[in-house]
Order: C-alpha cells, then sequence, then structure tokens
C-alpha cells in the first residue's frame, strides 16, 4: 500500500479503507512515513473529512499504536472523564475521588495546560511532592489498592496520538472533527476504561465556539466510543465564563479543596454534582441519574470525597498537609482587588481572555515545555447575571509583580461586560448525548 | 509573518496576498520552512485552489527564487516553445533549428522524461557526446553565436519550482491547476524569452485527458505570461495516440531528421508547421500565420532546419556524423514486426499505454535518475483512421531481448483498437488560445 495513493485518495474524496488507515497510522508512527506526507494527508482530511466508519477506524488505529491498558483485574466498572478544556476547569480533582469514594475505581490520565486552556496535571503540582509521571504498572496497582488515580498521558499509549498533534499543532491542521475526535478517544481508549463521561465545553474560553460544533464533537466521541465497547455519555456544558470562581493553578486546587468540604461556588458544586453522578449512573451503581446526584452530594458534605482526594494524594507521594490546611500554599507576592468601575449586570465574559491574562501572570505556557508559577492566577467575584455596585469587589488578581498585576488588570476589565439591564444567569449544562441519541 | 497562519488562510479558502506568497517561496527555498508545512499548504492550494492574482504571485515568486536570464544581448526576439508532455513528441528537435535558421533566437531549456511521457534531453542524449549541462554563459553565449540552444534547466534557474516539485511528486499534490501553471510558467519566466509558444496537450497520452481541463490550463499560461510582458500563445493539439510514428529515444531523433530532410510523417510535419509558424509570427517576422507556416515548410525541403540542426549538435559537442548519417544510431538487439490480427480501420489508441510500453522495454523510466536505453521503443505504422488488411505490418518493437519484445507486443495490442466501420483521422489541434482570448 503505497502512502502516495492513500494521500490521493483522501484528496480526491474517497473514503478510506481500514487497511489504508491502519497503514499511515502504523508507518507514521514507525518513522517509515516521512512528516512531509503525513502533513499533506491530514490537510486533505481537515478538508475533504471522514465519515464515521473511517473515524472509528482511525481511532482504533491510534488506539492500537501503543499498549492498550487491561484493566480486567481491577474490580467494578472502570471510569474516566474527559473535559475538552476550559477556564477555571478543576472538575477532575472533585468528582475523581469523590466517584472513587463511592465504590467504583476511577483511572485517569490528564494533560497539561497550552494556551488559554489550564490542565490538571499543573494544577495537582501545585501541591509539593504529588507525581504525575506514575508508570503503567503503578497506575494499575494503585487502582486497585485505592480505587483512584490521577497523573500524567504515558508514553506508551496511542504514541500515534502524540506524534500526529504535534506535527497537526505546527501545520494547521488541528481544527477537524475526525482528528480530534479520534485524538481524544484514541487515549481514553487507550487508557483501558469500560465507561467515559465527556464533558464537552462551549463557549468563549472553550475550543468549540458554537453549539453546533460541540455537539457535533459529543455524538463522533459518544458513537466512536460505542463502536469500540465502551459505555459513553457527553455533557455539553457552558465555558461563556470560567468555572467556579477561581483561575490558576493553586488556587483551583485550594477551590477544589472547598468544594470537598462541602462548600465552594453553587455553580461549581452543580457542575460536580452532574459529572459524578453520570460516572455513577454509566458506572451502574446508580438506579438514575437523580439518586447518583444525590449520592455524589452528600459525599461531599459527609467527607468521603475529602478523604479519598486525601488518599490519591497520599498515594501519589504529595505532601498531606496542604490538603488538610489549605492556607500553606504559597501565595503570590502581590493581591489585587479590581473593583466595578460601575453598578449593572455583569453580562459577558470573555472567557479566553481571562485565560490569557492568567497565562501572562505565568501561571499557565504559551508553548510546550514553559515553567509555570502555580501562585498566580484570578478569582472572580461576580458570574454573569450578578448585579454590582459601583466600586464593589469583582476580581482578585493574584500577580508576581505590580506590573504584572496592572496589565492583568486592564486586560480583565476588557474582558469584562455590564450591562444596565438585568442579565440571565448562563445555564451550566445545554445538552446531554448518550446512547440513543447517536443510534445510526 | 507565520507560516502556520498562512496554511490556515489558505486552508480556511482565503486568498494570499503577494507578501504572503513570497514568504512561503523563498522561505521554503532557503530551507527555513520545512517540507511538512509546505506540504500541507499545498495540499490546501489543491483543494482551495487559487485565484488569477494568486496564481500569478506564486508564478513570479517562483520565477524570482533564482536567476532570472537577461537576453537582452541578444539580437532579435528570443522565442521558447514548451510542450506539456506526451508520447513521441520529437517536435522540439525540428521547430527550434528551423525557427533559428529562419533568424529567430531559440534558447531552450528542457526536461527528461518521466512515466509515460518522454523528454527531449534523453532523446538528444541518444548523439554521442552532446552536452544538455550548458552553464548559464555557455547558453547566451551559444545562442548570439548560432542562435539556437536546446539544453537542460539550469539548477540556477527557478530553484523553488525544482524543490516543490520533488515535494508535490510524493504528496500528492501534483494535479493542482494553479501549481501547474505556475510550475511551467515561472521556468518559461526565469529562461528569459521574450515570446513563447505552448504546446498544451490533451487526451489518453497526455497529462491533462479532457479538453476543458487543457483549455483552462492553456488560458491561465497565457494569462500569466501576459502578466508578466511576455508574448504567449497557446496551441491545444491532440495526443490520443503518439505524434508522429516513432517512439523512444533514438528512433524519434532519426524521425526528427527525416523531417529535417523534407521527408517524415505527415502528421508530424503539419504539426511542426504549426507550431513553428506561431514562433516566427509571435517572434514579429512573419505578417501572418499562413506566410509563417509557408516559411517553415520551405525551410525544411531547401535544408535550412538540418543544417542549423548541424551546427547545434556541433556546438554543444556531440557527433555530428550521426546527423549526417542516421544509420550510424545503434540499432536494438530484436526487431519485431507485429502484424494487424485482423482487417479493420485503427479506431482509438490508448497513448499513455504506448509510453508505458517503451519505459518498459528501458527506454524511459518509472523514477528520478534511472538509466534509460537509447536505442528501444515502438514504430507505430498507423495512426487512428487508417485501414490495415488482416496480417499487415502495424508496429516494430525495438526490444533488448526476445522475452521484452513478447511482453511488449502484447501490451501495445491491448492498446490498440480496430473497428470495423471507418474511422475519421484525428485532428492535429483542437484549439488556439492568444491575447484576445484571455481578456479579463
Amino acid at each position: 500500500m503505497r502512502i502516495v495513493e492513500i494521500i490521493e485518495r483522501k484528496r480526491d474524496g474517497h473514503r478510506l479503507s481500514r487497511d489504508e488507515i491502519a497503514a499511515f497510522v502504523s508507518g507514521y508512527t514507525r518513522g517509515d512515513i516521512p512528516d512531509y506526507q503525513a502533513s499533506a494527508l491530514l490537510m486533505a482530511i481537515v478538508l475533504r473529512g471522514m465519515d464515521d466508519t473511517e473515524v472509528a477506524d482511525l481511532t482504533l488505529a491510534m488506539a492500537e499504536s501503543g499498549e492498550i491498558l487491561d484493566l480486567s483485574d481491577v474490580p467494578g466498572t472502570v471510569v474516566d472523564k474527559h473535559s475538552t478544556g476550559g477556564i477555571g476547569d478543576k472538575v477532575s480533582l472533585i468528582v475523581a475521588p469523590v466517584v472513587a469514594a463511592l465504590g467504583l475505581p476511577v483511572g485517569k490520565m490528564s494533560g497539561r495546560g497550552l494556551g488559554f486552556s489550564g490542565g490538571t496535571l499543573d494544577k495537582l503540582e501545585s501541591i509539593p511532592g504529588y507525581r504525575v509521571d506514575l508508570t503503567v504498572d503503578e497506575f494499575k496497582q494503585q487502582l486497585r489498592r485505592i480505587g483512584v488515580v490521577l497523573t500524567g498521558q504515558s508514553a506508551n499509549l496511542a504514541p500515534a496520538d502524540a506524534k500526529l498533534y504535534a506535527l497537526r499543532d505546527v501545520t494547521g491542521t488541528v481544527p477537524s472533527l475526525p482528528l480530534i475526535v479520534s485524538s481524544i478517544m484514541s487515549k481514553k481508549i487507550a487508557a483501558g476504561a469500560d465507561a467515559i463521561v465527556l464533558d464537552v465545553k462551549v463557549g468563549s474560553g472553550a475550543f468549540m465556539r458554537t453549539l453546533e460544533e460541540a455537539r457535533a464533537l459529543a455524538v463522533d466521541m459518544v458513537r466512536i466510543g460505542q463502536a469500540v465497547g465502551r459505555k459513553v455519555v457527553a455533557r455539553i456544558s457552558n465555558m461563556s465564563e470560567p468555572l467556579g470562581h477561581a483561575v490558576g493553578n493553586s488556587l483551583e486546587v485550594v477551590e477544589a479543596l472547598d468544594v470537598l468540604r462541602g462548600g465552594g461556588p453553587s455553580t461549581l458544586v452543580d457542575h460536580c454534582l452532574a459529572i459524578a453522578g453520570e460516572m455513577l449512573y454509566l458506572g451502574g451503581v446508580a438506579a438514575d441519574l437523580t439518586q447518583a446526584t444525590q449520592t455524589v452530594a452528600d459525599a461531599l458534605v459527609n467527607g468521603a470525597g475529602l478523604r479519598k482526594f486525601r488518599e490519591l494524594v497520599e498515594a501519589q507521594g504529595g505532601d498531606v498537609r496542604y490538603v488538610d490546611d489549605p492556607s500553606l500554599f504559597p501565595s503570590a507576592p502581590v493581591i489585587r482587588r479590581v473593583l466595578a468601575p460601575r453598578a449593572g449586570y455583569l453580562s459577558q465574559v470573555a472567557a479566553d481572555e481571562v485565560g490569557l491574562a492568567v497565562v501572562a501572570l505565568g501561571g499557565g505556557r504559551e508553548v510546550k515545555g514553559q515553567a509555570i508559577d502555580h501562585a498566580v492566577g484570578v478569582v472572580m467575584h461576580v458570574k454573569v447575571g450578578d448585579r454590582v455596585g459601583k466600586g464593589q469587589p469583582i476580581l482578585t488578581v493574584h500577580a508576581r509583580t505590580e506590573q504584572e498585576s496592572v496589565v492583568a488588570e486592564s486586560r480583565l476589565m476588557r474582558a469584562l461586560h455590564f450591562s444596565d439591564e438585568p442579565v440571565a444567569a448562563l445555564p451550566l449544562f445545554y445538552d446531554r448525548i448518550g446512547a440513543a441519541d447517536v443510534v445510526r
């Protein structure tokens, strides 16, 4: 099978066979197919698309490019969750331990932040000592022993995805539903979970800007997951403002600990109840979603989730004193309170700009591999729809220098819009895509 | 200007600015832009297209990637001709010396054969000693001295094209009108001629299979040439059967010498009269095409073209005894005469199959750099529309071995189709595209 013929077939709008897709993925992973041929094919895929069968074949070929974790010796239905990325998204830190505390093993491999979007690994590394580089054996052992793992992606899992993603990033071939779906789902499939809850974000702080795009992505991911025998459900959630209040690594861990202690912002709590509820329901340990959600709420109030989080941190080498006393997290040198410039209703937030402001403060990265400062960030005290009085504190900027805090304030103020008229709060979720929604 | 943004803009269907195109071409030629980004952009161009302005900008940027020959010190209008490639196309060997004999300097850089299509350089190299690697200085000096040059493409001319073509060849990005037009015209512009006659071939032995495609290519090339101040005319010619009778390197040189001696197949003679006539007319030394054609016919009969060809061979180091006595060209060891299997009219020829049969005999190449045998080939004794009787000789195969001649015979017989009903001869030309046809 000649790669040029495969490129030509996709260029001319034909569908690729399973063998052609497998030849491309394995050849590229091995290094037999050079980058310049792969990028031509990727651009042809971006512009010609792929049908459902091709996307399923591509996803499986990428998953099979490395090890596929066998978690059959972990008792119970292993559940995983995945967020498509947003601002202030600390949901994994909360739902993973809570669901594990309720008896379902949660084995999750997360990523780092890049651009406006934060990453779970960076947040976890706010806790001194926390290891995110578990081996596959450590992953399995810890999952069997305490029922929860939050670590980084193993290099052995879906290596084709890592290589293809690096190429897509520099060849203008990122925005393609077939390529996005196969990238996400190949990793999830390789990570071995039986059930996967997808949190597909849409809005100014998400990669998907329209509900239509988000729904198309959700439907495709659920379909692919089912095609390879996984239970999958997707919630389409709002990312038109940051999730919760805190944006920045240790600030978000502190907010997650608040929720695990039964407190925290109600929007964030409700978001976590929905996602954890879906995980319990999908994992078969709740009769319906209402019961599942109530069970999660109880586990937040009674501290079961917090205790499991403490166990998780301890198992992965983190300093549990930070869990017990979040005031230990180092504070940024400059804390700048920003007051409302006028009275009115918060009507709109350019959430990506909030994310980029935190990157500029040093809390995220513009290019891979950049070091970050875990202490900096922004806490937003208002949500869309809230009424503010002139001079009321609306933001707190945590910065390394006075100068950086001033720059952040001005950038953030441009990202917030106020209205004289009352504005409705944003919904948390827009839609739910389950098995019944993707029947072919 | 970031290359990824340029790729993204073309991917999203936008037109690229002159600066963006120039940044791509110069960056790629210098090696600052890697192959994998160039191939992604090429695929986006294949699938999104380019408008007339973009094609003109791309052509000029490629021409300007290297030296542009300054032929202003060559007296008279320097004319060039270009064929888009076909089977048995030895027209350059005839028209270049004839037009030069009639007073117009002809400076032409040619290519080698690849795939089913032959190349003028390979044909010329049938003549022992003939050099096709003239330097730019030698090119200019010879053009001033004897008024004709037939050599290979200088590496200094349009280096962007050579690099891009090599990449297109392995990334499925060859068939794109903007890329084909800019590839051909950038080289023609860099080669410095004032006037260019294009022989755009269409049919089973050409890269363009439909008249519509050929006409689009011709219109674009004429338009680009005019946009950069060249006089250009295109003839759209038939390539649904080999041109003339001979296919194979020295066999074609011998046929060209026949024409230069006032003989040769009438279809080939008429084709050369038309192309050389256009060159004379475009070069301003003939009042009209009819007069131009008659002048060329005279120069074939009175030997002026042959004498100029002999001068050309001598100037480029070739052994002129082969010009004086074509029987000196070495003959292939096996000469197999193929007889008509039935009576009837030759109705159709898969011309590309004839070309590939000659490649298989060793007379062409499947990949660049392959050595070729100049003696092998095929002579077709019949043209479409000719009546043949059963057992009449229709082909002669010149092969290295008996076995190869048998394989070629069977392949060639599958490429020929006969009919019981009379069939019309094929036209030589379908259309002529001149300045007036491309007014914007």
